[in-house]
């Protein structure tokens, strides 16, 4: 059995087709509908570029495709659909498709309030629907040994917390003369109160959360706007308390020059502690006291299975973002698929609505503590 | 338009997702046809996962698919059908679907003897058939911006070449009671005379070609069976010597024990240098005379096009092994649908049959050097 | 002409025996006196392990040396003396000698207390003396090689500044039965306040200061207890503002598992960034928007001449932190032969007294901002 | 108690200086006595420099300096001579200071020709002298513990060796005007029958024996003059048989650009391999089959004893070629301290007559297989 999708967005460019490829690459999911733009040419033609040639369920409006889609039954029904559109739109699709009975995929960041995030969260459950939300980096095979070696004690008690995500793509842009399509992250419009928290700090609160299952209980930002003539910040340093007084430290940065999706995850034990860079996906740096460092490789057989089946290639073949894009979507269709079928899924595990619930609350602490000059502000 | 293709081979496993990926990343063509195993019930298997539903299509015989296959005609008719069984069987395949008129996508080796493949390079030159190798290292698009950076002179003129490499499966492989699928690799009656120069020393012979143009005109080789109740060589180190004088030395193995697929390129030359490794796939690093050394990050604007153009995502987000399968599919896909338009392709490129000659004639003369003691032997 | 020197510590190992060599490794100068020990007889071995002969110049106190040495005159007056001791006797100790008139060199801290440093300033100028203080990360080549690119504005003006020093001894000495003769620094009464923060965090202010010539205005710090039975804090995260809104984060740690003395400063500013590792000491990355990375090498004759002669050896050939204890007594020596010869010195730099004070100043706001939760402290 | 030694060279720089620091940075010798230039002023300049007091015993002539020193006795006798000339005087100065009885320890190459060579070899152990030659490299901390990895079987039986020691110096001196002091190193009436060979490849040849034991039993060489213009090669490629049918590959070059003492080993065997750079010294990669790759770091206590008291700071902290010369000079003095007091040495080890034997005999076997045309060499 293959499940059936429909996407909003799309015809943009930029993510959307790492949410194609993620959706289709393991076979276990096919697009069927699609509003991939407000301009219904533009919708079409992506939609033949795509291979989905049944031009009736190719929308110029996504209320129009939620109305038309929850008309639909049978075999002939979407079961979920992915949501690509920009952020300060996620609410209010996310929100309708689950009224109308269907399970989501969304872009994150999930909202732009907390109180919109919550919402979704509640209406989700309300409705017993899978709600899957891409915080891809949390799906590589490096990231879910780390979980796995950290809940099986291999580090000990977690003590210390250090990540990180500079880019430099901002600082490129600003000195375009052809701006390029990613500047709408600059207009808080579309983006909220936030930049480089929501869009890339909030990437290091999950894969933490991801690596460690700790989510912050208090937080503490210095917000940076580099240059100053920008409205939102570009660069964010954000002290974290997580439970048992654990300490943490994040940085993200959109004007790093030298620093290109620049990921790094530290987490510190009282036994060892773990290391992962993006750059290096492949692999995970496993220290433990008094012993020589060691290099966990993707794919090989010593990982627990919980990772290597995240692996699509022999040990040592480069996987990238699209296959973690591929394991989110795959983990939810899994799950989909064996709630479709009677069957308990296997534990494959994906970003919830409620990691991006914490998200939200996340990204506003933050915003919260800057505003007021730095101070401890509770998550 | 979208190329239509068929496959021969698939269902063990192995290297074949990666076709399939590779074919359809980039929605330039789409499976119509297969014979993906001998077992017709594995073979329809196959067919329905991945999508491939006109069962009518699905062959329990390569010959029987050639034949059905040949009959149709029009929008209904297979552009090129994609070979990716045992290495023994490759020439007879290609051989008869040439022969019916469909273009080709061939798994490395070409064939296993210097005849076969010329037989083959001839019939497509005959027919006028484009026919596609998988040589997938030389798709990165680091690869092609090393290329371009020689072409360029930016290394002035080369002088010697290092390539290496390295695995470690086959140390890992005798050690288990379960035999790997991968253990047809060491059966003469499957690859030929040669296992770790056919297997993976073709690899570093056409990067080398990929990178610089240049193709070895003698060889000195020295082949290791480690251990030596191997039937064939599982570590050969090669001396080569290119056209003007330039040497070059080259070594793979597959008992390398801390290797994975730890391809390596360093090319000299009287202005610089270039090294690549697969490993880091997405970085290139050239080194000047005289200045501090640069590492050129993949995707970003200050690459050459034809680099550019090989990637997918923004600068900084890991490619791996199925793009490069992706790129290899998306050049050959790019000048059979300009040739079906009646365009001018792009200089889009991709491994011919031609490089599969060259491949098989390097290796039959490691060959014939190892066995007389290692000598030099004209290529 | 060669210069003399007496010391003060170092019968106990640790940094001494990289003082000596340091101070004498470019022959510039000798060691004629010392009170390495309370004990005399440990004192005398020293004495003679370092080939001081003249046991009359071995001093069981450092009163005592002080008092005869002063006697001395001319050719066998001692030039400066350099002191290794506890850090709670710093400030005696180099009060009493800089009375006698002799230059100091200090291992950091410079003292306890924001007074006792600015103490030592004031004497050091109203007797005209040298006073180095041996911050030995700031004297590498390629610290020296950034500060210059900065100075000439490669990377344009400075945005955010990201340094960190973890080390893992700490972790390690805990759960070892016999004590390593680092657990002095645990005690507040030999180090005062702070632990983590004074003991290397000091380092990344100044090391930031060596590379940038930027200091924090102000600082908001937390400090963890790692494990909470310390009295001081083992792990330190410090939010740094610097002139012109430059903010900044600093991380030191000292039980951050797998790491050994990994400091690493990167400094970001509008046209480029440098990033430099102490592991990877003889090497500093620069990046330049829109260019390559590029990978400066110690000793290459492309960097500036302020650098190269930092080096000792050809390009490649590893050089390290006794090295780098030498270059800060070279440049010392040659600001004080230069004096004694009437010459105008080069430009050669060591980190002074006055470095030595915002050290300490920096230290302590740090643990005000601690103290009162981790708020803005002025430094 | 403390040796005396002499030196013989050493005013041109070079070298030089990295001798007299190995030799006297860990307090075991003292510079008594040399003739460090055939021009007395420079002599006594470099004698001056270096703290050497006594004119009387600073030379004009080398032959002068034995005969004078000869006559010393007791305390006042050197205990050992420092050759550090030209490579083709090795030979005369060697035979002469041993049949005036001192001990020696020369650079390498120990001889041009094997007679030579062996020579000298039959001449200490006639005279029962001590006799180190200064193959630097195989006296870094990760080297020993490498070698005593493999002695404890952590790798298995040693299966292949990969070798390199590219340097880019040649090519950058062959663009500049004014030629370095290196320059001599092509000349065939100071050097030989061979340049890259007898100057790296030979460290290359050493560093396997001193990590593994393994001598070849006999080679085959293909040297290349890049640029053609040179008498000699500067480049150079040798497949090698060791006992037991164990192959190798050595590379070798001085006009790789991009690399500056890039020395790389790497050992595979039955069970694991290790892996070490010099630009990393500090660190050694061991792989074990089917467990994650380690990382051990030099002076941590998990190392063997022969590698950790070959380190003289903590652990993170680099160490350097000055401390690499520091370690063959303090084995070579804790034997013959040993020896002076009749104690029974610890199992300190040095590279000694033996190893430079067998290092001229391998040039030189490189060479013929190189004349006939890249042919099998018995060593």
């Amino acid at each position: 059995m293959r499940l059936k999708f429909g996407m909003i967005g799309g015809a943009g460019g930029g993510i959307s087709p790492m949410h194609l490829r993620g959706a289709t690459m393991d076979h276990l999911s096919e697009l069927k509908a699609g509003c991939f733009s407000r301009d219904i040419q533009r919708s079409k033609q992506q939609a033949a570029f795509w291979g989905l040639e049944d031009e009736s369920r190719v929308y110029p409006d996504y209320r129009a495709m939620a109305e038309a889609e929850a008309a639909r039954t049978g075999d002939d029904r979407l079961d979920f659909v992915t949501i690509v559109t920009p952020n300060d739109t996620h609410y209010e699709i996310a929100k309708l498709f689950m009224e109308k009975g269907f399970h989501i995929v969304c872009d994150k960041p999930l909202a732009l309030t907390t109180e919109q995030a919550e919402e979704l969260a509640a209406l989700a459950k309300e409705k017993d629907l899978l709600f899957g939300i891409t915080y891809t980096y949390s799906a590589y095979p490096m990231i879910r040994q780390a979980r796995e070696l950290i809940e099986h004690g291999e580090i000990g008690d977690i003590v210390f917390i250090n990540a990180e995500y500079p880019q430099e793509w901002l600082a490129l842009a600003l000195t375009q003369s052809n701006t390029t399509n990613a500047m709408w992250r600059l207009d808080p419009a579309v983006v909220g109160n936030s930049q480089a928290t929501a869009d890339i700090g909030t990437h290091l609160e999950h894969l933490i959360k991801a690596a460690t299952g700790l989510s912050p209980q208090r937080v503490l930002a210095k917000f940076d706007r580099i240059p100053d003539s920008l409205q939102l910040e570009s660069n964010t340093t954000i002290l974290c308390e997580y439970p048992n007084h654990v300490s943490g430290v994040l940085w993200a940065s959109q004007v790093a020059i030298g620093h290109e999706c620049d990921l790094r995850l530290r987490v510190f034990g009282t036994k060892g502690s773990i290391e992962w860079q993006h750059q290096d996906a492949g692999h995970l740096k496993v220290s433990r006291l008094a012993e020589p460092v060691q290099i966990y490789s993707a794919a090989c057989l010593y990982n627990y299975p919980e990772s290597t089946r995240l692996s699509r290639t022999a040990p040592g073949h480069p996987e990238g973002l699209f296959e973690a894009f591929g394991n989110i979507y795959r983990s939810f269709c899994e799950v989909l698929l064996a709630r479709k079928e009677g069957r308990t899924p296997d534990t494959f595990t994906y970003p919830t609505v409620e990691d991006g619930v914490v998200g939200v609350r996340f990204v506003n602490a933050c915003v919260e503590s800057n505003r007021l000059g730095s101070v401890w502000v509770d998550v």
